[in-house]
């Protein structure tokens, strides 16, 4: 019996197939060596049909034995305690993880996301670019100087930057080839290519058995 | 000798008095019982004056001993380790004090930050605002349902989540009275009022000693 279990949607559109989050947690999974079980909730009535589970009716969330966590970025740091593949266990290592884990979540993705939600609105002149760019400039200047983000190793800091910097489209602002190399060496990894793959086929065998409301 | 140092400008214009980031670390200080000491980095040149010590050219940043560690949610969660005032040291309260202390960061504020932006930006036909107002709606629905975002207690969530509440002026998006009292129940806490009476005091001490190049 898996003590894990992780939660997505039954069924999601061709457009963020392969972004959906809970790649963030199943890849984790595979870093550590972590058996865990995927379970899925509707995407139809997602708003409203989840909420004691996820009040923003959101996926992924995340079951370890009684515990339940839902934000991706906090099951990441959930795992990461189970694991030093994921986090070392100096307090050194932990801290410089823990706050490039933060740094992804609330100073880069914290720009990105609403970025990308207005681009998608069609607002051809973007009000939010210039403080990506700004954002983008930072971390190219950090990764021009080091492999990894914390403590000189791949960490779950890494992790979840990489997922963050794919989704935003990185190349598109532009030529940062340290950004650009971190991202493909990150995404390179056995696990990000595995969870990728494995969030492919759920959606795609989805697509068999699935006639859903919203397409 | 003080083990735990945060750092924040030497000055700030009025407006950002009372919002600027290191009344989260100093509040969770007071509540947690911790003693700390305050240093300051200039304001003037702050994009690229202290990029060692936050790659962001943000504050605060938290020395604590020898760790060193930026980003206030960073800070937050780092804090809450050393003392149970601020999350509880039972595995489901942990997780909880987590999820919500990420979802503060990453699902609210994401939003609310950008918002706040645009707002500044003189955009009066906000493309974020709806979404804003469905975070909130979701939010004021937990907020209904109970006292506190974790473990029935006061933990370092409530701390962040009112916090960004506090900045995004909720009262703006119209009536929703379970979160308006509970932004006022957290922020009547004693702890808050101390970190808040002195960021403002920092300030306004160093208007007699300040000739910033910026004002």
């Amino acid at each position: 019996m898996n003590e894990l279990t992780i939660w997505t949607y039954d069924w999601v559109p061709n457009m963020p197939r392969g972004f959906v989050r809970d790649l963030r947690l199943r890849w984790a999974c595979e870093e550590a060596g972590l058996s865990y079980a995927m379970r899925t909730i509707p995407f139809d009535g997602r708003e409203t049909n989840h909420l004691a589970l996820q009040p923003f009716g959101q996926v992924p969330f995340l079951k370890d034995g009684e515990l339940k966590i839902f934000e991706s970025g906090a099951g990441l740091l959930h795992l990461a305690r189970k694991s030093d593949k994921l986090m070392p266990r100096d307090a050194e290592g932990e801290a410089a993880t823990l706050q490039w884990t933060i740094a992804a979540l609330n100073s880069i993705e914290m720009v990105t996301v609403p970025w990308w939600f207005l681009k998608m609105s069609g607002d051809a002149n973007n009000p939010l670019t210039e403080w990506v760019s700004k954002r983008l400039d930072q971390l190219e200047r950090v990764l021009s100087e080091q492999e990894w983000l914390a403590a000189q190793r791949f960490t779950v800091a890494d992790l979840l930057m990489t997922d963050v910097l794919r989704v935003a489209d990185v190349r598109s602002f532009g030529k940062r080839p340290a950004t650009e190399a971190y991202v493909t060496r990150v995404t390179n990894r056995p696990s990000f290519k595995k969870a990728h793959a494995d969030q492919i086929a759920h959606f795609e065998a989805a697509d068999k058995t699935h006639e859903p409301k919203t397409r």
